[in-house]
Order: structure tokens, then C-alpha cells, then sequence
């Protein structure tokens, strides 16, 4: 996370924020920009909130001085934003003002009905949040190696357009630029659709059983985390992107109905794949798999594409903790491994372990296990 | 986690153990039953997998003396229970017989079918595991603090039970005793649904394009971790599983039909949205708010009760950092602050915090924080 202590964005040598709303994003938007070097000004229509903010270091209730302002920042629920956009840029005539709503299309065009000159704004959409509200749970590295969609469109102004994409670099998120209704479109797929369908199926718990509950693990609370954030707040989100999330929904539901149809592909599976004759459905089995396919098109926690790895095969040792001593030597040399895979010829009754490693640590690796006295493959 | 040194399951003073199958499970119980002082034995189909549980610390590959085995465990895929349960208690013939299945019913009901003597078995399923699998990625702690179902037949031995529940005991897991269907319509519920509902996210991430991927936040990743689990095992256990999951896949179902209508409850909501007039639809709002109290009946991690709470509230300080001063107080009087919320007096302006402690800590926070110059209300 590369932070200056003074950051500078081209238009504003000495830069001042005002953040209107200061909920968990707002307030650690302030943390986060006042650590970069900021000036920043916080306003919430509840007062505590904003005192709160300022006492966690967000920055200072003390208003601006209208003129100075570089950047208004709208973090408001989305029912709030297109109101809040207005003023700012009427209260703030020097300003950029940007919002950090999770849609951009309906607002942009509600603002734009609105009539009111938009060369000063640019929607952005920092994909941070936690399923906690409110300025307590302000974080200061709440954006840090996260997406930031920045939105702007055919008006922005390039100034403009230059600061809110400064403020994405102080926070240290990853800035991705998008026009606002792919935005929209991305969001319905990769936040809005999950969030629903972590809903459902905490909804649906409801109805099991206290004592069936006591095995729950922790692929059920990973499913349904973020399905205990504020109803009120992803209501509002969930409407506003109402029409681009209804396809993905249908998608996704025919694959459920496609799911409980494979259940009774085989009427009698159960007593089979107890003597070992079924493995399972195959539609199911197809299903499964394209799960496992979509899992590896997430990219990476840091947003960069997969890098490319090499394999080092050593023997399988025969003693029991020299596996433990193996990865030991590996950690000793600096190498970090990414994969090990057991391979195993059955007519030698030999196996070998495959380490996979960037192609840059790969060399390392096999000369630390050469030290080491492992049998390595050529 | 209380692990004695030298475990002592009433029938057997110094306990062995059979392990068939060194998976993730198979070997990470036999890393955390030898650290609890059984004696470990390892077998497996492909004799490199048992080498690698064995060189983890898992046991050893040596056989065993058949008349010494105390638990034979069959830790293979589901397909291949049935057969390893009747093989075993062949094999081991004063052992106590158990698996670590998901699925339960269908099991018993073909070890029944094959006329098997079934005093000695009795079945088990451990809450654990994870998207690896193989040896490689074996913990000694995969079971601590997990949840672990004992499902006894009508005929299983009172002595083979206690071997299988000081198994459960040794591993430092919680003890969950079960009827067998019971146990399949509860994993049905909170863990073969959430797997199915992960897995078709995943999916239909394949139909999404990269760039919009770009936006993937943590929400995406929790909810589709479980998807990248082997698709062989699971189609075998949701297979075995199908009579108790289809009616829990459709009431999910059924709440995404109503959710897409939802959608659809107002023509104009967007618009009107944006102009701060509509909250969200209400159908819409009323899943949401049901999914927030599906997430409160997971037990937590602990499998504790939740424990009552007593509030503590302060003026919020105005001045900046004051807040993070006032937590270091509390940390420092050895007070853990289980939540805060934020109370806002508009007539007279003034805010509080409302701390939550246990309440055994109540009064202790009320003196630090008095101590520590804060307005505590009395």
C-alpha cells in the first residue's frame, strides 16, 4: 500500500475532503485519507455518528471552508445519495464530489433528470464493507488491496476524474475504471446476487431445528456471513439495481431446479453407491464441476493474474516427521509453496511429492532440497 | 481442549487404532489421536497417501495386531463405506467399528441389508474439513472445537460407544449424539444445502465476464469458498444424501422464485428511489430481515449458549482519538467489549455509547471507565 505523507493530486496542491455521512465507509474513508494527509471534514445528519468518526480519527467535525473543498464525498444509503450529490456540488462550488453507492447507473440518471450541471462529478464504488454499520467498526485499512470502481461519464470533467482517482491511490485500494452500467451489471453478478443467495439461505434456518443447528460448521457460517447485514441498507441496494440482478437470480434459480432434478436422476442411487457401484448423478457431477471451474476465475486477493508455476518432484520419505523437516528446508530457503500434489506409480509402489512453485523460486527450491539430502527428479 | 496424555476409553487401557483411509480426515486424526498417546496405524489404497499422513505424524504404516485394534475407523470416500465397515469388523474382530461419513441412514440400512453382525459399529461424522484434500494439507487441530455427530444403532455395545466418544473426546471435538436419519436431514440443512447453493454461485460465475470479476470483494469468496471442494466426494455424499435434501433445495428455491418477484413489486422504484421517496420493496425487505435472524440461530464458534449481556453507557468524548483511549482503558481493566451501538439524543444534542459486556464484567468496566475520567450514566 503505497501511501505519501503529502499526497498531491494535479488540481489541489493542498487537499481538503468533506465526507457527508459517516457510517463504516464514511468514517473509514476519513481514517484512511487523513492518513495520507488529507484535511478532512466530517458531516452526518446524526451527530453522534460524525462525533464518533472524529474521535477515531477520521477526522474533524469543524466545518470547511466552502471554497477549499477539493472533494465531497456523498456516503449516504443509496435513498439518500442523489439529494446529497446535489447539495454538495451547489455547497461546494470548487469541488469534486464523488459518492461511494454501490449503484451508479439509476443515480447518474436521476441526476442527470435533475437537470444540474455534472462536469464535477464522478460516481466510485469502493468493493469494502463488512456485514458491521456504523462509524465503531472504522477501519483505516478497510480499502487496502481492495476493487474501487470509479464511474465517470461522458461529462466528467478529467480534473475531476483525477482526484477521485487520487483518493482511491491514498486509500490504497486498486482503482478499476468502469462505465456505470457495466458497473451496475458486475455488481448484480459478483456482490448483489451472493448477498441474496446468502440471504435465502439464512432465511431458511429459520425453519431447522435448534439440536440440527449444533452441527453447523464452517462452510455454513461462511455462506451466510454477509446475509447478516443491514436489511435496511442492502434493501435499498438490492432495489435500486433491481433490473440488472433479476437475470442473474433466474440464472441461478433454473440451476437450483436443474440441481433438484439430477437428485432423482437414479431412483435407487443410494442403495447402489452403498455396494460401491454409483459414484454419483452425473448431472450433479456436472454441476459440482462447474462450481469448482467458477471458484477459479475469482481473481486472487490481490487482484493480479495467476502467475505461473513450476513443479519439483521429490520422493515421498520414508520416516515419520521428515515431511514436517521437508517443509522446514523449504521455509529455511525462502521458498514459498504454493501446491503440493502426491503422485504415486503403482507398479514401483514409489510416490513423490510434486511442490509447486513460482518459476522465479523454483531453482532455490531444488537446490535446497538437493542440501537437504532429497531424492529430487531431474 | 483437554487432551490427557495417556487417554483411557473405559475397555481399553492402552487403545490402537486403525485408520482406513489417510485423507484430510483420516490423516489429521491420526496426527491428533497420536498426540493424545493412542497408538496410530495407517492403511490406505494408495500406499503414498499413507506414507505422507505417516511422515505428518498421523501414525504408522505398519499393520497392526488384529486382536489388539481397540476403534477401526473408515475414513473413505462414501462410495466405499459400506464395504470398509463390514471388511473391518471382520479384520479386527474385538474392535470397535466407526466411520466418518457424511451421510448416516443409508449406511446402517445396507450394513443391515448385508445380515452383518452390527454390535461393534457404530457411526460417526466428524464437522470438519475443508476445500483441500489429501494428506498434505493434515492438522493436528482439524476437530478441535468442531462439532462431531455419534450416531448409535439400537444394538450398538454401551462399551463401543464410550470408544467412539473418547475418540471424539481425544480429538478435542464436541460431542453431538444423534439418531442416524436425524443426523442426515440436520447435515442436509446446514451443510449439503449451503454446499449446493455455494456451488451454483460458482457456477454461474462461468457465464460472468473478467472484467466485471475485477469487483469480486470478500463476499464473493466466503460465499463461494466451499464450492471448490472435490466434486467426486461431493456429488457421492449429496448423492447419498438426496431423499433428506430435496425438499430443503426446494423451499431455497421456492424463497428465490418469491425474491425475483419481490423485484419486480413496484414498476418505478428506482426513480422514485433516487428521490429519497421508496425504501425498498417490502417482500423484498422482509427476506432480508429474515436472513439476519437465520445467521443469530448459528451457534457460536464455541457451540456455547449465547450469554446475557449488560450495557455500559458513556458520553461520547469530543475530541479527537479520545475514543480509541477510552477502548485502551477498557482492554486495560481486562474488560472484553462484546459490541457497541451508538445512542443519539436529538433534542439535546448529545451522544452516548452503549458498551456491551458479559455480566460478570459489568461493574469492573464501570469502574475503569469512572476511574478513567468518562461520564458513565448510573
Amino acid at each position: 500500500m503505497a501511501r505519501s505523507s503529502s499526497p498531491s493530486a494535479p488540481s489541489c496542491p493542498s487537499p481538503t475532503a468533506i465526507i457527508i455521512g459517516t457510517g463504516l465507509v464514511g468514517a473509514s474513508l476519513g481514517c484512511a485519507l487523513s492518513a495520507a494527509g488529507w484535511q478532512v471534514h466530517l458531516r452526518d445528519r446524526t451527530i453522534s455518528h460524525a462525533r464518533v468518526a472524529a474521535s477515531l480519527g477520521a477526522g474533524t467535525i469543524a466545518p470547511p471552508i466552502r471554497t477549499e473543498v477539493t472533494l465531497a464525498v456523498a456516503a449516504v444509503p443509496p435513498a439518500a445519495l442523489v439529494d446529497v450529490i446535489v447539495e454538495a456540488l451547489s455547497d461546494y462550488p470548487l469541488a469534486t464530489v464523488t459518492d461511494v453507492g454501490s449503484v451508479k447507473g439509476p443515480v447518474l440518471r436521476s441526476l442527470q433528470e435533475r437537470g444540474v450541471e455534472l462536469a464535477r462529478y464522478v460516481g466510485s464504488h469502493p468493493m469494502a464493507g463488512s456485514q458491521h454499520s456504523g462509524p465503531v467498526t472504522a477501519r483505516v485499512e478497510l480499502f487496502s488491496d481492495r476493487s474501487w470502481a470509479v464511474t465517470p461519464h461522458p461529462t466528467s470533467l478529467p480534473e475531476s476524474i483525477a482526484v477521485v482517482e487520487q483518493m482511491v491511490a491514498d486509500c490504497g485500494a486498486r482503482l478499476v475504471r468502469m462505465d456505470a452500467d457495466d458497473h451496475d451489471t458486475a455488481v448484480a453478478q459478483v456482490s448483489h446476487l451472493p448477498h441474496l443467495l446468502s440471504a435465502v439461505m439464512a432465511a431458511h434456518l429459520i425453519e431447522v431445528p435448534a439440536g440440527h443447528l449444533q452441527l453447523a460448521g464452517q462452510g455454513l457460517r461462511d455462506v451466510t456471513r454477509i446475509a447478516s447485514g443491514d436489511p435496511s441498507l442492502w434493501g435499498q441496494i438490492v432495489s435500486a439495481n433491481a433490473d440488472a440482478l433479476r437475470p442473474e437470480l433466474r440464472a441461478v434459480t433454473q440451476r437450483l431446479v436443474q440441481l433438484i432434478e439430477a437428485l432423482g436422476d437414479t431412483a435407487d442411487v443410494a442403495g447402489d453407491q452403498a455396494c460401491g457401484q454409483v459414484d454419483s448423478r452425473p448431472r450433479l457431477r456436472t454441476q459440482l464441476e462447474a462450481g469448482v471451474q467458477g471458484t477459479r476465475r475469482i481473481p486472487g486477493k490481490h487482484g493480479m493474474a495467476p502467475q505461473s508455476y513450476l513443479q519439483v518432484v521429490v520422493e515421498i520419505p520414508d520416516a515419520p516427521g521428515a515431511l514436517a523437516r521437508l517443509f522446514a528446508d523449504a521455509s529455511r530457503a525462502g521458498v514459498n509453496i504454493e501446491d503440493v500434489r502426491i503422485e504415486h506409480d503403482q507398479v514401483r509402489e514409489v510416490g513423490y511429492l510434486a511442490l509447486w512453485v513460482t518459476a522465479a523460486q523454483a531453482s532455490g527450491l531444488r537446490t535446497a532440497m538437493a542440501a537437504g539430502g532429497w531424492q529430487v527428479q531431474p
